[in-house]
């Protein structure tokens, strides 16, 4: 049939948890639809509760809002056409844990009721694909459409139907897809061929609540145009904004909503991390009136790791009702750049910028913090940690312990080891924390993810802080938003060159002195990368990878490293493999226990320690034929 | 058919992510069987990988090595049948997340080769129904039966068959039945019933990695024994031991593996928390030579918490390779159970005890700690923190903050909330941290759930350690365990009972004498059990029901305290609907934020805080119903 449809895409900020406040924002979006005679209006996936909730799913009382908030919706429709996420409940069945089913569902909604149950068991529709990879948990809450096939006795085939809807007087069979349901390159089954097949369909509309991930609605793109080519049907992508989190890892949604003419042409998408309501004429082949497709920005660079972070820690504070925060700055970059960011966020009013020097900080950093300090003109003060490090080691050392067995005494010792940790607590745990808490505010954490992987970094200093806002960059892209900011930002020098330029040291010896040139044990243009093929590769690079690609010469091709780099490094396969060796059993040892005491990461990458990255504390391995390759290396006469 | 079997249970130790070892452990098992002329051996699910991996089952080369230790084993099998579990692979199809194709699988060799393929697609049986709830996260790594029959066209039913066995020339039809597929009330299908329909069954095996659940062994006996009651056929079930974790929470596992004759009755059980190969003779019934039905020990009780504790922390810190620990003691209940488990562990010179005075501790508690110290025999010491408090609030209201816009400087001021963090962060992060590098290990985290369900304790200070063993335990059984190492465990009285009768206080003010009988805000006696029902009950309690049961007069019946004692505690509704909400907020909101950074928590409870609980940093939420329930009671004229 041929149709032409007022819409409006509710690209909304949803609430983790907050059913009420959805449903506000909602009811306010639909009477704006209203008085602009739309006809249709579409809502992003779990737009009443939110989706990241953890086990707040469990309680049968916020079911129960989300369900009455839903009815609030539908009773609202009108002739307002209204499509809508929330959780399908069917308190007369279980799920597989035994309790009430949810389904993570599709609402149509108009003249006050549901449509859809005239060839559905539900008044609802239901999410056939449940991901459950990164930091997805769909299986633990939800019962699928594939599930329910098998219950009733049908197959998924049968289930797939589309919505039939009429509009002022038209019929129009909607194709309801909900997220991952979009995404079936990885499944055995695709839900939108099957429902066109049982349409066949005249517009597709998805909506999901999809976390933002470096570069992911370029692909988004690719896939959707791909398949609207395919199929030739118009498709309205609508996703929400806001932040949400599993706890120890902190999602932005970036929205960017997208109309995609039959063609499979972008003819509309919504700005990113913004709420907008869009309202939009559709004519029946998904195009807009007089519209010509329109270029949609890459979303891989550094630019979108900057919006995505000053976008995430803004919602952060604010949902934490954190207005003031305090940075320790060492005059080194990860700490500049974290300044920086809090800056733009809070304002330089509101953030305290301090310097904690022992003897082993340098003037050199001591000045280039002030230098930042003054650039952001933000509160600042300098305090001192020795006369407490001396203390804490004179107390350690100097007091007597008893064995209460047999009398006797024994004295403790410090080694280096020990005094390093000691200082990084003391300028954390002891001053920074109460500091904030003075100031009446929190401070940050400015790990990197390269310290994270390695544990390169002390538990309950360096470490602390209510929000590791830079733990899913590399050194390497710190570097490169340090760049940006001065650059694009701001337009001048504020982290000073020469923080940019010096060494990366943690200066907690006379051993990592900056002005010897010496710093971090961590080689960032290789590590780095290494680092992330354990990490972020799909399949996991493990040592017998690693070893292997070393072996037959393409390593650092397979890492993405500069070519000569391992050459230049590793005198002979021996060094190459301690260093390998070193960092795996940090990785999946000490760091492990480091990151379960870390502060919550905000992701902005494929893959975010915490729940998206899940590891057990079970200390390093290495694999029958890694050890081979290893033998076989180190034999003597062997080439390297 | 008539039969008689020779077979151990091998009631192994798995060590996770360790297949190499575990391999070791089962070809020493297997070539003691063989000496004792074993029919056949049972080893448990997931025997040579482990069961809680997190996302090591990403790692391709993991997996290859999984497969050529399973190999290796099919190999060594001989004329004897063995029965275990490990990862089943098939590298031509892929997972829903786009990986090689898993699952979790049973194998059962013989004579150098797999059985089974007879009358399935693979040489290995598969998990049908995955466990999805709790800790377990089955169905993001593994392919399911359910999921395998929709792809092939069939039902769950066809493929749900016998392994065809041959013990000296006497067929034998085997149901396998891997841990949660014996578990399957909460699910639409049965597969036990189904194998037997299939068969019928000469014997059914089930292969677990179940985790210790305080009185799950009571349940399982009564769930598995009415099932076999049913069928008539006997089961072996046979269960793993040591330790695993999942990052944030470390589970034990009991072994508990048991012989079910075909009356349901158990005719044999292996000790719990002992790697054990039991050989036992069973007849065609499933009963053993001469044996009677057995009684098996209650496992719901505080012995068994003991066990579990013990266990847990020997496990964990052998694995972390800890030798010695340093314990923070207060002279309250807490750390004193700390002190005399770690005590039990790692002997008394491996423990450093100490003790750790402001201005604000008592005297009391002071001698008290003293006292345990003795009782105990550690290393014993007093570091009083006061001058370092002192140096901190110095150090953070006097040195002058500058404003760099203006030049102005602003003094910050120390409030008593504070003052008392300072304390907390001083002892911990600054001393006890210190000590334990000193002393060459860690130290503990001696907070209880009752703590870290509201947060009742300070990030970086009483939070930290490199365990919190008694994290998944209220308070209440905090007293009852003290009171168990007492009379039990010592039989004297070790920990003091001044320490038991005193009130429970963090001394971190004189608002907090216990002298003058002053302490915690939390009143364990209901605070305990109202924080249960949030935290354990099945579907969790909110604010919404807690109102409903205190308007209905159900309240302390539905939580499980003392009867008479809220209104005791509460004069009105308003005071009791303050406090209910104090709480409610603190569980969801600032309590979430600490246990994201919290030590690892060893479970012992039906629900501990970690993976098992996830939760989202979301802020407190009160349904509509809830509000509606308060305007109600708070109305002037209405019944409270």
């Amino acid at each position: 049939m041929l149709y032409s449809l007022k819409i409006a895409l509710g690209q909304m900020d949803v609430i983790p948890g907050r059913p009420d406040l959805n449903a506000g924002t909602m009811l306010d979006m639909m009477a704006r639809a209203r008085q602009k005679k739309v006809q249709m209006i579409i809502f992003p996936e779990m737009a009443i509760p939110g989706y990241l909730l953890g086990d707040t799913w469990e309680q049968r009382a916020f079911l129960r809002d989300c369900q009455e908030y839903g009815r609030q919706i539908v009773e609202s429709s009108g002739d307002l056409c209204v499509l809508f996420g929330n959780v399908g409940l069917d308190w007369n069945k279980t799920g597989d844990d035994g309790r009430v089913r949810k389904y993570n569902s599709f609402f149509v909604a108009q003249n006050g009721r549901l449509l859809g149950e005239d060839n559905f068991p539900y008044p609802f529709r239901i999410k056939t694909l449940h991901p459950n990879y990164r930091e997805f948990d769909d299986t633990r809450h939800f019962y699928s459409l594939r599930k329910l096939s098998m219950d009733l006795g049908k197959s998924v085939g049968d289930l797939l139907q589309p919505v039939n809807l009429n509009v002022d007087g038209k019929a129009l069979k909607l194709g309801c897809i909900l997220c991952e349901d979009g995404w079936s390159d990885d499944y055995n089954l695709e839900p939108a061929k099957i429902i066109n097949k049982n349409g066949p369909v005249d517009l597709f509309v998805n909506i999901s609540s999809s976390p933002f991930t470096l570069g992911k609605n370029n692909k988004r793109n690719r896939v959707f145009s791909r398949q609207v080519r395919d199929s030739g049907i118009p498709l309205i992508y609508v996703n929400n904004v806001g932040i949400q989190n599993n706890g120890k890892t902190i999602y932005t949604f970036d929205g960017y909503s997208t109309v995609y003419n039959g063609k499979g042409e972008i003819v509309h998408y919504c700005e990113p991390f913004q709420q907008d309501l869009k309202i939009l004429y559709l004519n029946q082949t998904g195009g807009l009136n007089n519209a010509k497709p329109v270029e949609v920005p890459d979303d891989s660079g550094i630019a979108s790791i900057y919006q995505a972070l000053i976008y995430g820690i803004s919602k952060f504070v604010s949902f934490a009702d954190i207005k003031r925060v305090v940075v320790g700055i060492s005059g080194g970059i990860d700490s500049a750049v974290s300044a920086c960011l809090y800056t733009r966020v809070l304002g330089s009013e509101n953030v305290l910028l301090v310097n904690m020097p022992s003897i082993y900080n340098s003037r050199t950093t001591k000045d280039l913090a002030a230098r930042l300090a003054g650039n952001l003109g933000c509160l600042y003060t300098v305090m001192p940690i020795q006369d407490s490090v001396d203390h804490t080691v004179d107390q350690i050392t100097n007091n007597a312990v008893t064995n209460l067995k047999d009398g006797q005494q024994l004295k403790l010792t410090a080694s280096s080891f020990v005094l390093e940790n000691i200082q990084a607590r003391d300028r954390s745990a002891r001053l920074l924390a109460a500091l904030a808490a003075a100031f009446g505010g929190g401070f940050t954490c400015n790990a990197n993810k390269s310290e994270m992987t390695v544990g390169y970094s002390t538990l309950y200093g360096d470490l602390a802080g209510f929000l590791a806002a830079l733990a899913d960059l590399w050194k390497h892209q710190v570097y490169a938003l340090a760049g940006f900011l001065n650059e694009q930002v701001y337009g001048h020098e504020v982290i000073p060159r020469d923080v940019i330029n010096l060494v990366p040291s943690a200066e907690l010896s006379f051993e990592q002195s900056v002005d010897k040139g010496k710093g971090d044990p961590v080689i960032y243009p290789y590590h780095d990368y290494l680092f992330r093929a354990f990490m972020e590769h799909w399949d996991r690079a493990t040592p017998e990878e690693i070893l292997d690609w070393y072996c037959r010469g393409v390593l650092e091709d397979k890492l993405g490293c500069r070519p000569g780099l391992v050459k230049k490094l590793f005198s002979c396969p021996a060094e190459f493999i301690s260093d390998l060796e070193r960092w795996w059993k940090l990785y999946t040892g000490m760091a492990v226990a480091k990151r379960i005491q870390a502060p919550p990461v905000l992701a902005v990458s494929r893959r975010a320690y915490g729940f998206d990255h899940r590891e057990a504390q079970n200390g390093a391995y290495f694999t029958a034929r890694y050890h081979l390759l290893k033998r076989r290396l180190l034999e003597p006469g062997s080439v390297g």
